[in-house]
């Protein structure tokens, strides 16, 4: 399976007033880390590959993490992502986090591959995932 | 244990392109129903029983989300809270979010209460709750 | 022109390592406001009117705020909101947030009301408000 | 005066149902970027700078944005900030977003310089800039 690794610079407005990152932005980097992923694996911005595969996003079923060491702004943290498990609409992703090397936060998704409705253009609907993107994600 | 349930309208900037709600923002949503527990146990504002018993909060140790039905900008939804079990220095909180009396996402919290460290007074460290705070939040 | 008025608790997650409010999230409570009142004068909500009148939102022209006095998660703030100004596609509104009666944040808004571009629709274009809506926003 | 530049990828999470950035997030970029100017004049990260020179921050005075085109998910932009003008304790920061090389949001800062006030520890207070961090801002 693919991986993927982004360094990222924590910021003031990431952090509350006991100094060190409101938990809710991990989940923010962790949206984005997959979105890199992705991107990465089929050489197409979000934009892009929503668009060509006539798809909304790949919303999420059930998300995890554990937080381990804090961190705070003006630390610089590596996300490593990686696609643990691809179905036939679902998939799990996995984050680690880590500053100096050490893990700091760890991440578990469960995402599900969606478009329209088309019974009903107001709500979303699971899909099965092109072959094509399979094997790109797949990293084959 | 003591519960709480705060009523919630999902507004636009709580939502993604694709018109539902992004998940992290569920969990600005449940870490602020934790708090609002707390103050109503307590009686005090989150800033006057940090202050009160010299803490600095009460940061994520392990949370997890099921995102069951999507909701959206318009939607009024209600959370209800209860901390599930209360240890020395360590709770765990559970969240209910519901629309239209249906379960759209459950939440879960590990937290643990933290004060300054004097050892090292950049760092925080965990610390065990006063009695009277244990009293309060088991609503005894 | 209509107003209206909105208590808002400011929260933890509002709030950035200082302790106060990070600015952003005033211009976050200014859109819940400014939506607030469109919700009020149309009785609707902006799930609704956006698809009543087959729009796409008021993105933001010009936006400004001045930062009188600081508030901080616990505070208990007012947000009074008017459309100063309502033109053929644009509008002003103003916004006062206070604590305890006393000036803290000023917000001025100029907002556009926009449709999907019929000539491209991944693009989006101003569209003059119907009479309707100018009638019930003028509170008339 | 000195200047900086960041290249930035717009993502899902900064963007609203109308698929383009969700306007405090542009707030968030800037503030951003004018954390990394200032961390570039003072060759440390702002938790260290901010324990060098005792101080609490630069909180916002007065700030205004003007929007002149949209910028969605997948956009590569960039910001390029000035300190316009520096004064004893305040300052004015002057940022411009472009995407293609086109402007597509331009903002205006005056913050200031400030500490934990001595008469009241719970209250932040303006504090001249020192000489030597006056003239690393000024690039002399």
């Amino acid at each position: 399976m693919l991986t993927n690794r982004r360094d990222v610079r924590i910021v003031w407005g990431d952090c509350d007033p006991a100094g060190i990152v409101y938990y809710p932005r991990y989940f923010e980097m962790f949206d984005t880390s997959t979105t890199a992923l992705f991107e990465r694996a089929l050489g197409m911005t979000k934009f892009e590959f929503l668009k060509a595969y006539d798809a909304l996003g790949y919303p999420m079923v059930d998300t995890r993490a554990r937080f381990v060491l804090p961190t705070r702004y003006g630390d610089d943290v590596a996300i490593e992502t990686v696609i643990s498990e691809l179905r036939r609409s679902s998939f799990d992703v996995q984050h680690r986090l880590t500053k100096d090397g050490k893990l700091a936060v760890e991440g578990f998704e469960t995402r599900v591959w969606v478009g329209r409705d088309p019974a009903a253009p107001d709500r979303i609907k699971a899909k099965p995932f092109p072959p094509e993107m399979v094997a790109k994600l797949q990293g084959t």
